[in-house]
């Protein structure tokens, strides 16, 4: 197990190796010395270590993802001597961008490309590449990736589009893709490659790599797209956001998004990593992969489309049909502690702002502006993302008033009209961030800073020294080289009142304790199937959730006998497994007096001669109907739904879900995330209703959704009426389908 | 009345007048032919009748709105001979902009600036200047205005902060002021003051006028804050958007935005506005410029901050506190026919968008893409933000086909495969555009336009000459100068998914059929105050909503006497003005046999002595609860309000707003956007409910709000039971409050 070779990735166990011994023609790799210094005034991520010389007979066990993402050779097979082709552009990269290992370009009709040796085929090469990137078309790709393997090579990247994306003859030219590949790993099709800009490689054609500076920081990005992954690249470059490492996995014929994620959360670079998602192939990898991120306190941001999408769910029951596929998502993701991206702008501005390190104790801002405006637009976006903007307090008046001239009139706090000296626009921003009033700071950059850009600038760098709260920057008028200029030297800036909003809602954000799995109680025995109303309330009760008292007849003597002690009003139900939705066909009755039970019972067995027979209910009076459910997405798992009950849930949308397994805080915050709280609070001078033991509920159905794992296809309680403080809850109607 | 002399304003009855007749001085105006040409490339506003000499002794009468917006001659109160002060700014700008007018500096201490003659005071000027821009601070600022208004000035500008917005005064300064203006108009204080670019007039001293290209179009900008104007004009000319005019109108001490939006409306050069509001001082003014604005086809978009701050109004009922002061601007936005920006972005993007003239029949859109994944990153927000995409229909698949070599998959058409060859973009450009399934076409622009930028554009630009429905680009990577140089050449042009589909909204929006007031029927005499509900609802009736039956009486012995006839289940109530929520004090009985009618009814008296009596109805059922009520915002004039009744208004907020007078369409529309429509529909199985009825209803709350103008200061009915079809609806509980 020698030979780590300086690469800084955990090795975990299970993960696959690469060739097992040392290659013939293997080379010397470039010693420490002969890199180039890495741009030193960029962030706080550790220099990732050095590559050495590779020793003659060392074994070398390398992971295939460490070798994509830093590998000490690199194969360019169909590398093109003319650097203003696409095919062209790979060696170019490499070299123009520092890669300090071997570059071997393959080309049977070259002998010399941009000054290397260029090799005729993939058998040629002096040794086992870490990584081969594949240039040549579709046609050609998969003998270059079977040449490659054959070759002991690491990890292929092939470019080429025109795979699963364009249907079923692609997706079957992609199988066979994979299995040219044997156990290489691939990254691709239809992918832009690897940016590692940490280490100075670049395995990409991307026409974005043209963009004249790439500083290195700490943020990666894993994209589905390497359309949009060029767009990061690009976009982030222009507003000096520096990157760690950037992967396209394209088509995912091999390596997936999850994969990517959990290599990097082990390398020292990344800080914070942005995923573009059009999907997740295995949600069950990437749960893992954004738990270990989490845990090594590393932020994860996804954008994901698909939210305009008609739902993916199919249950039957009214939970299923609310709750959506990409709802869904939102309930993995938050699930995860992995933050939504809702504008696509924001996959840039609040990971990056994220990667630098800071955090906030809370959302309570203060804006300082120059310009009235501005203030109010970005106070506004706060306000609207759930931020405060609290006055000044005395004290801080006091100081300001001191500093300015004059006490300020509210909080954004304006200087306009003290003049912007940079001595008062230092003392104003150190006071507002000494103010235990406030957790984040925002100095709004107006047009004012286009004839000074560094009197604003310094002052947000040199408080970032003052005080541990963050400070970001409002740029007012177009000035990206301001803008760009703050990111870069780690105050994080936006241009839009919209994006201050959601760096500010991110940093504020605690860090998330994911709940881990608990242990299972004993199971009864259960059927598979639907079961019927009175056998579903049973199976919730085991897990603790209080059914109305209730009795099963078959016949309606039977049910007119078993009313006795359940109260003046009754509920009168058929009992049937395969009626999802009994009161459809008139199959409840509300309000019976107990000498009308065998009459009513009598008129409802008759309208469904097949029915099991009768379940006689007390009426439950005086509670709030909720409706609480398991949702299964065969794909990302169970959710808890919880929602308003009768028509409102479906009418008014009050709902929330969250995936399984749920922490007693997750299942509050649910209950607070409903409009409806209000009413369960004691709305119009009602009594407050018995939330705790709703939460209770909730967590009971979080516990059976855990013991009964991918049995329980659907479950889901409505009515539960949530009566008053101290009387708990009672489930007046449940069905459950079990596998 | 002659000597218009070429402003192209259009003279409004009441407009206030400027001096009477030749000054003393008059300088001979600069004839057309010293005019610079105005850059022809850009868009397709009418160029700006030219100055003329202005004849000895021809009276001039001119709206001093025309003076401030295109002004012959211009003082500048401060003027510094130190170009790089911000006193030395408006004379260069007026100088390099190309102002063909006269250009007056006033500074005692300075005998010549920037090659102009300086005068040492304001009565020392050749003749009575159009505008006068006030350079000097608040201490100064009041003498400079008399002085101006002494000379025979229209208009004044003052840039000057340090009035209304610091607090009370300030405010007796900003009066001053305006005292010292007298029937002289005055721009400001606290504002960047005005740049016409479409007549090269800059009166401003903003640094955004450094701006090196400031390109002439058809948006025209008004801003109530300097800055907020100063960075839309950069952004704008950064994006490549034109400008006609923009107007910072600052503290608004005289001149307010309604003015001046209603003289944008009469300028040929602007084809639509964009508003940056903080709040209106005179909506009714504002109103009637927008309406202009809709009827002369010029579009509005306006952004208004206080989005997040809590409401402003005052109503007792639940109505007025469900309202909120920022959904009644809502409200009044929309009947006006007004946009309202969600984003800040958007009130660039979308009125430079909606300025070019082209609009869509729908909302229906083909998106081009060479990058599946920026493709779908705005196939998701287009639908999100409520558009469809369709799949190609089998002849636009053949074509395409044939052109590209295979059939697309679906919509977003990706082309990426076929190679970015001009012809097949074009080809499958004007394939989309000739399909009757498409109103619009969004093309990305993916990197691969970094090497090629042209070709992506000079096709949308061809394109726009084949068709007439709008082409939008999309801009994926970094690259500001593609997506600059498509505005500038009137291909709207985002680099946000969001933009783009905010864009695709505003275009496919129909032009706003604004309903005018009805003529009104005649009134019942009314007491004011409180009417009780037997009042409210004969009120309410006499506008043709049916009650609920009901007898009033004194007693209870009266009650059951009169309760004969209503049928086997009553509510009685307690009659009493002064108490809002009768049921709070349980003064509201459900389901009462006519034989309880007498018990009952002294039951309730005994509760609330001061009773004036009791009301005995009908119990109606089988009917849908909504709210109808009319909530006036002292400010911005009255609203109907329609929601879910019970507690679902208030709780999920399922309610809509509109101001009056609604035309049936809108009513149509409110019903519409409730979620509670779908109960209505019929939910579930249930009979649909009378939504004409309920429509009628709407509609005489909106013509009772317009008969009773001032006087109605709030009504609701709640419940409004809405009756199976054909059965109309009920009003079962109802409140007027009258002035």
């Amino acid at each position: 197990m020698g030979g780590a070779d300086g690469h800084a990735f955990r090795r975990r166990p299970g993960a696959r190796q690469g060739h097992a011994g040392p290659q013939p023609g293997e080379q010397l790799r470039a010693g420490a010395g002969d890199r180039q210094p890495v741009p030193g005034h960029l962030l706080h991520h550790r220099r990732a270590p050095r590559l050495r010389r590779r020793l003659p007979g060392e074994v070398d066990i390398v992971n295939p993802l460490e070798a994509l993402l830093r590998p000490r050779s690199v194969a360019v097979v169909g590398a093109s001597a003319d650097p203003t082709k696409t095919g062209g552009r790979p060696v170019g990269y490499l070299l123009r961008h520092g890669f300090a290992g071997d570059v071997w370009p393959v080309n049977p009709r070259a002998t010399e490309i941009a000054g290397l040796p260029c090799y005729r085929d993939v058998a040629s090469l002096p040794g086992a590449p870490d990584v081969g990137i594949v240039l040549v078309g579709p046609e050609r790709a998969e003998a270059a990736v079977r040449d490659l393997a054959a070759r002991g090579c690491q990890a292929a990247i092939v470019l080429a589009g025109g795979y699963g994306e364009t249907g079923e003859a692609g997706a079957e030219k992609q199988s066979a893709l994979k299995r040219a590949a044997g156990p290489m790993r691939l990254l691709g099709p239809n992918t832009i490659g690897v940016v590692n800009l940490t280490d100075r490689i670049v395995l990409s054609a991307t026409g974005a790599l043209e963009f004249p500076a790439l500083p290195p920081g700490g943020l990666s990005v894993v994209s589905q797209s390497g359309g949009i992954l060029g767009a990061l690249l690009s976009r982030g470059a222009a507003a000096g956001i520096g990157f760690a490492k950037l992967v396209a996995t394209g088509n995912e014929g091999d390596l997936e998004v999850a994969e990517v994620l959990d290599a990097l959360v082990d390398d020292p670079a990344t800080t914070a990593i942005a995923l573009y998602l059009e999907g997740l192939r295995n949600p069950g990898r990437f749960r893992a992969a954004a738990r270990r991120a989490a845990a090594a306190g590393k932020p994860v941001v996804a954008f994901k489309v698909g939210r305009s999408e008609a739902g993916a769910l199919a249950a039957i029951s009214h939970t299923g049909a609310m709750a959506g596929a990409d709802r869904m998502y939102d309930a993995f993701f938050a699930g995860l502690g992995v933050i939504r991206a809702e504008r696509f702008a924001e996959l840039l501005e609040v990971p990056a702002a994220l990667a630098l390190g800071r955090r906030a104790a809370g959302f309570r801002v203060a804006v300082l502006t120059s310009t009235g405006g501005a203030g109010a637009l970005v106070a506004d976006a706060v306000g609207l993302a759930g931020g405060t903007l609290p006055a000044p307090d005395a004290a801080v008046r006091e100081k300001l008033a001191a500093l300015l001239g004059e006490a300020p009139v509210g909080n954004p706090v304006d200087v306009t009209l003290a003049g912007l000296q940079p001595d008062l626009f230092r003392g104003a921003i150190r006071t507002l961030l000494d103010s235990d009033g406030y957790d984040q700071l925002v100095v709004v950059v107006g047009s004012s800073a286009l004839a000074q850009p560094d009197l604003v600038a310094d002052a947000m760098l040199e408080a970032r020294g003052h005080s541990v709260k963050p400070v970001i920057a409002y740029v007012s008028p177009h000035a990206p080289h301001i803008a760009a200029g703050l990111n870069a030297r780690g105050v994080p800036a936006s241009t839009t009142p919209e994006g201050i909003a959601a760096i500010l809602a991110a940093l504020a954000r605690p860090v998330p304790a994911l709940p881990e799995s608990q242990p299972v109680p004993a199971l009864p025995s259960l059927p598979s199937g639907r079961l019927n109303e009175a056998e579903s309330k049973a199976l919730f009760a085991h897990f603790g959730i209080q059914g109305a008292r209730e009795v099963a007849a078959t016949t309606p003597e039977a049910a007119q006998a078993a009313a006795a002690g359940l109260g003046d009003r009754l509920v009168v139900k058929l009992l049937a497994r395969d009626l999802a939705h009994k009161s459809d066909i008139g199959g409840v009755v509300l309000g019976v007096t107990p000498d009308r039970v065998a009459a009513v019972g009598a008129t409802l067995l008759a309208r469904l001669p097949g029915a099991e027979g009768l379940l006689v209910q007390e009426q439950v009076s005086g509670g709030i109907e909720m409706i609480l459910g398991i949702v299964r997405d065969p794909h990302l798992g169970s959710a808890v739904l919880l929602g308003a009950g009768g028509t409102a849930a479906e009418v008014f949308g009050d709902t929330q879900l969250r995936m399984l397994p749920l922490t007693r805080a997750d299942a509050e915050a649910m209950v607070r995330g409903l409009k409806v709280a209000r009413v369960l609070a004691g709305f119009r001078g009602a009594p407050p209703a018995d939330v705790p033991a709703l939460v209770d509920a909730v967590l009971a159905f979080s516990r059976m959704g855990e013991a009964l794992g991918d049995r329980l296809l659907e479950a889901e309680i409505n009515p539960l009426f949530v009566l008053p403080a101290g009387q708990g809850v009672r489930a007046a109607d449940g069905l459950a389908v079990l596998a």
